[in-house]
């Protein structure tokens, strides 16, 4: 079962902040980063609480009508970590060694530091630590410390640091950090300017011990947060127990054994421990792009939790997929507000947020971004499908219409069909474009499941049928001569980027070259017509064609990228690249593949190795609503096993490499 | 004479901020609107000096590579033209009547105020003042107090209040003040950001006067201003006689005489007037959009410049047509840097700015706007063109080939021809485009025009093939089924907007709209193909078509329409419609035609409508590289009479319906 805990052995970079990324723990409601016992300022500390940021005027260069209001920052809130030990007066601070285990089979992270004083005193701190997912509002740690070559008279003193928000005065978009004005009254914290509240109940230790030299001391601790000033009594050992009930439970449907490979099995296992823990589960929260493990994004939610996540949870934890969805549901008012707001019909959902407003601060690759409303309609009606949940889908059927309102007034019917213009794809190295080919079969799925409900439900009828026309008359581009599908009008018009005169530290790009540089070249930071292809195959040939046409031209600057092009690569039989990408995406994080892990997991690629072996290496499609299977698995995976659940059946599926070759 | 006087009868709304611009002087290095000589809160003094600017950090919500990174702010200095007047303690702050006379012939305006005190007493205040073009380091005024009503002790005090930006929580992108963090050492004023320094030496006058009913006190006071600590004493007898002089030269070239509509008339002369005030004269100074006369637009420089100005300037006034071309030579070392930073060849000049750097916090209508490199070089050729100065061509030479060395490799070679993409062209209501008309003529005049360049001055050979190929290979779209040049790649391919369901308050669209709402559609702020036939005319048929297409999709919402609307509407022979652009332009701040003529004059629209009359109506094209005009006078035009100079001699052309009729 040790491929079941991550070690820091498991990790090619030991950088402290990839260390507290990823051995992060979270519930859903609360999530702290694994930072030291004693505080350094190479260490990047960090709690956080889902939906609970703090919100800042966003100053434009230049202003214009429409643009989004307010910054939404998730806010840092305490490290709830570190422990003030000294002896004799002297502090320890020099960390002599360390070791980590992270149980996800238990959902417990067992950790073991040896410091030193600069005199020589050392003493062993020993923690075992979860965040509750019995009683959310609990992070539960037990503390053993040792005085290792020393007696003496030990003070230990706990304390909830409150953290302030690094200044970060980079361009890089993908962090932004901005400090929280937090008003403390009694247990209660407010922030200022988004008015949101929390209560904590913090126990706390602050005594000293005479220790003799090879003796230890040992107590328990508890942080807790809550949006209700209400705190249920909680007994460590009970939760633990609880605890590991849970993470049975959660594993019993959810994992997946790769035989052949241990590295991958720790690494699929790994993301999918994180995606279990951060995903919200009060209707109220979402996934941020990099769950409750860091500030990275702003601790927005994305698109990331309808395509890369949501899969995940329909087939295995439908319970969370609900309340992914549920979250959408609630915030359909303020999308509709959006959609009048710029003069458009029904309902836009923001690009990127928390509250549910738009905060995007960059249009083109944000509010143009119009495809999440089809992302979102594809999700519900993926859950729909997969677990047969027909009433959630009738209590949730406007998210669809308005959704679909949106689409009808967004794009027109011209003499090539139903057109939709100045939109950016999920390629962001591309922007406000024309007739986005992955955006025209969202918009068209979106539409006709709107059609379809209309009908269902015996409502609607007129604008069902004008949803069904322009689903039915959506244009596509394609290119006749070169037999490619187009990723929007005027994709294969531009100039092809010169990647041979790009050096490699140079990308991403998007950090060492300007925005017009990038969108008048052909060069995509990800997958695009694939992902489309991935969620509507058209013939292998055309796939075949467009991922050898599009996939050179692919920076896969962004980690949403690589478990895409692997899913289609397996289709195509191609084992050996399908098998790297999957690779690569399995361990993106342990190794540190996109460089950032520190500003927390990139949960989309997580999701998406789980992508990577259902719709891949398995080649899951649905064949008349139902879920068929291909054997794709490369030859370097003997056997691969996992379970999904269709209408609350959970049935396992096995592939075998002697099955492929029959 | 007295269509060379404006008066506040001229103008439709008398409203303080539009008298303070339209009556503004200015003398290219000073300038200083006409406000109140009592202060109150609606009007809105201000005074400036070309170039002195103050810079900010540009904040932007989503930070990337290559933007911008400072603001400029032309800076608001200080309000000359107040006095504190009181009589037994009494202030007169009660304005009871006020005439303005705008000399503009001899550069001198005349106002008399009355105001009285809260209890009655009345004052009449005589000021006469100009903005000198013999020393342009002088504001001269001359005061004249007369006591109506009563007989006392008057306190008279003059004070340059030190002025400071008005907040903007507005997002109008059309203005924006920014506080000077001005440091104030002895005489001189340093901006703290941008480190320019001015000197100034005041005087002053702080007295009592001991006035019986009836009679008056006069006194002179002069306000300098000056980069160097350094005043010659003046002479306000001397100044005045010396402005009469300078503008009686002045008015000799550059006069343009209709007969048949006052309203016109005077219009004309007052943007000639503004056009020859606000122009910078050092070489180092260029002209904002709104000249010396206000704030908006930040004081920056445009394309408007090259475009809209330097013609006026290059056929009446080529010293200072020189004077702005030479600011740009001195600015090709910055435009170097810019086009290395965005990694391309040559240089890049700034879409808009003061220092030479670009400033434009919204790249895609800032940056974006490509075609100011060939509406640079394009004003080079015509300075050449018209006043055979090919001396301080082979001194500007770099800018023309650092220009085409920029295109050559900002665009590229394809099936189509040489393609330049992602440019934003003049038509603000579309951004980021590939092959915009207008920009790749402008282009193709740049590139042929190095290469012409570097054969006569023997250099740069293997480049210089390069650049004809590009130039002759240009691509030019064209719409083979509809007739029609295309704007841009895709510009026909748009959903045509709504007008019909765009309520009259909605406009300009810009400041109600969501740029992707506006992008998306066919709809043009201003003249864009259009202004490309203006310049390089193709044959009648097809202006007419692309003038009936495009025409009906303007809002005109930009001031730099009409004119060339006008323009192909002269050409077209369609004379009514000619006459109402060409007039809507010419008296376009005197009517507040825009809605913001308080933010300043709209220069480059003063420009245009000379534009109108000289390329317009007197049909104004080249014929193997020398001026041919046509009579395209409209019928309530009788006669129009103006002078050019063309290699160094005046020619005066006599336009009159008689002869068109003929």
């Amino acid at each position: 079962m040790h491929d079941f805990i991550l070690t820091l052995e498991d990790l090619s970079t030991k950088a402290i902040g990839n260390v507290e990324a990823l051995f992060a723990q979270a519930n859903g409601f609360m999530g702290v980063r694994a930072s030291w016992p004693v505080r350094t300022p190479e260490a990047t500390p960090g709690s956080f609480v889902n939906g609970f940021y703090e919100s800042h005027e966003i100053i434009y260069g230049e202003n214009a009508y429409g643009y989004a209001k307010e910054h939404e920052t998730m806010v840092k809130l305490f490290d709830f970590r570190s422990l003030e030990l000294a002896v004799y007066g002297q502090v320890f601070d020099r960390l002599i060694s360390e070791e980590r285990a992270l149980h996800m089979d238990q959902g417990i992270l067992h950790e073991s530091f040896v410091y030193a004083t600069a005199v020589g005193h050392e003493l062993q701190i020993d923690l075992e630590s979860f965040t509750s997912h019995a009683k959310r509002d609990t992070y539960a740690q037990k503390w053993t410390i040792k005085a290792l070559n020393f007696s003496g008279n030990l003070s230990v003193k706990t304390a909830a640091h409150h953290l302030v928000a690094e200044s970060d005065d980079e361009f890089d978009p993908r962090i932004r950090e901005a400090s929280a004005d937090l008003i403390f009254e009694g247990n209660r914290l407010t922030t200022r300017h988004s008015g949101l509240s929390l209560y904590s109940e913090f126990s706390s230790v602050d005594q000293q011990f005479d220790l003799a030299e090879g003796e230890s001391i040992s107590f328990e601790n508890f942080y807790r947060l809550s949006r209700e000033n209400h705190f249920e009594p909680v007994d460590y050992e009970d939760l633990k127990k609880q605890q590991a009930v849970i993470f049975e439970e959660f594993w019993k449907v959810s994992d997946i054994l790769i035989e052949g490979d241990v590295q991958l099995q720790k690494g699929i296992r790994l993301n999918l421990y994180h995606l279990f823990n951060s995903a919200g589960r009060d209707g109220v929260t979402n996934f941020g792009a990099k769950g409750l493990t860091g500030v990275g994004y702003e601790g927005h939610y994305f698109w990331d939790t309808e395509m890369y996540l949501l899969p995940f949870f329909i087939f295995t934890q439908p319970d969370i997929a609900k309340n992914l969805l549920t979250y959408r549901l609630q915030k359909l008012p303020l999308a509709k507000e959006r959609a009048a707001e710029l003069d458009f019909k029904g309902a836009l959902f923001p690009w990127r947020g928390i509250s549910g407003r738009e905060t995007s601060a960059y249009y083109p690759a944000g509010t143009a971004q119009f495809h999440i409303n089809g992302d979102i309609a594809y999700a519900f009606s993926l859950y729909e499908k997969v677990t047969g949940d027909h009433d959630f889908i009738e209590k949730s059927k406007e998210v669809i219409y308005e959704t679909a309102r949106f689409w009808q007034s967004f794009g027109f019917f011209s003499e090539r069909g139903f057109e939709i213009h100045e939109v950016t794809g999920p390629d962001e190295y591309t922007a406000l474009v024309n007739n986005n080919y992955y955006t025209n079969k969202m918009a068209q799925h979106n539409l006709a499941y709107a059609a379809e409900l209309a009908k269902r439900f015996g409502e609607h009828v007129q604008e069902a049928a004008d949803w069904q026309e322009a689903a039915d008359k959506i244009y596509l581009g394609y290119d006749q001569e070169c037999l490619l599908t187009k990723q929007d009008d005027s994709a294969l018009d531009k100039q092809v980027w010169d990647f041979a005169g790009t050096p490699k530290e140079n990308y991403p790009l998007l950090l060492h070259y300007h925005p017009i540089k990038i969108y008048k070249h052909q060069v995509l930071k990800q997958a695009d017509t694939l992902l489309a292809h991935m969620l509507y195959p058209v013939d292998l040939a055309q796939q075949a064609r467009d991922f050898d046409y599009y996939e050179p031209l692919t920076t896969h600057d962004s980690s949403l990228s690589k478990a895409i092009h692997g899913i289609i690569a397996s289709r195509l039989g191609r084992d050996e690249a399908a098998y790297q990408f999957f690779a690569d995406s399995a361990i993106m994080d342990m190794v540190d593949g996109q460089g950032n892990a520190s500003h927390g997991i990139h949960a989309a690629n997580m999701g998406g190795s789980w992508l990577g072996l259902i719709y891949g290496f398995a080649g899951l499609e649905f064949e008349n609503g139902k879920p068929v299977f291909h054997n794709h698995l490369p030859a370097s995976i003997q056997k691969m096993s996992f379970k999904i659940k269709v209408k609350g059946q959970v049935e396992t599926y096995t592939f075998t490499q002697e099955e492929r070759n029959v």
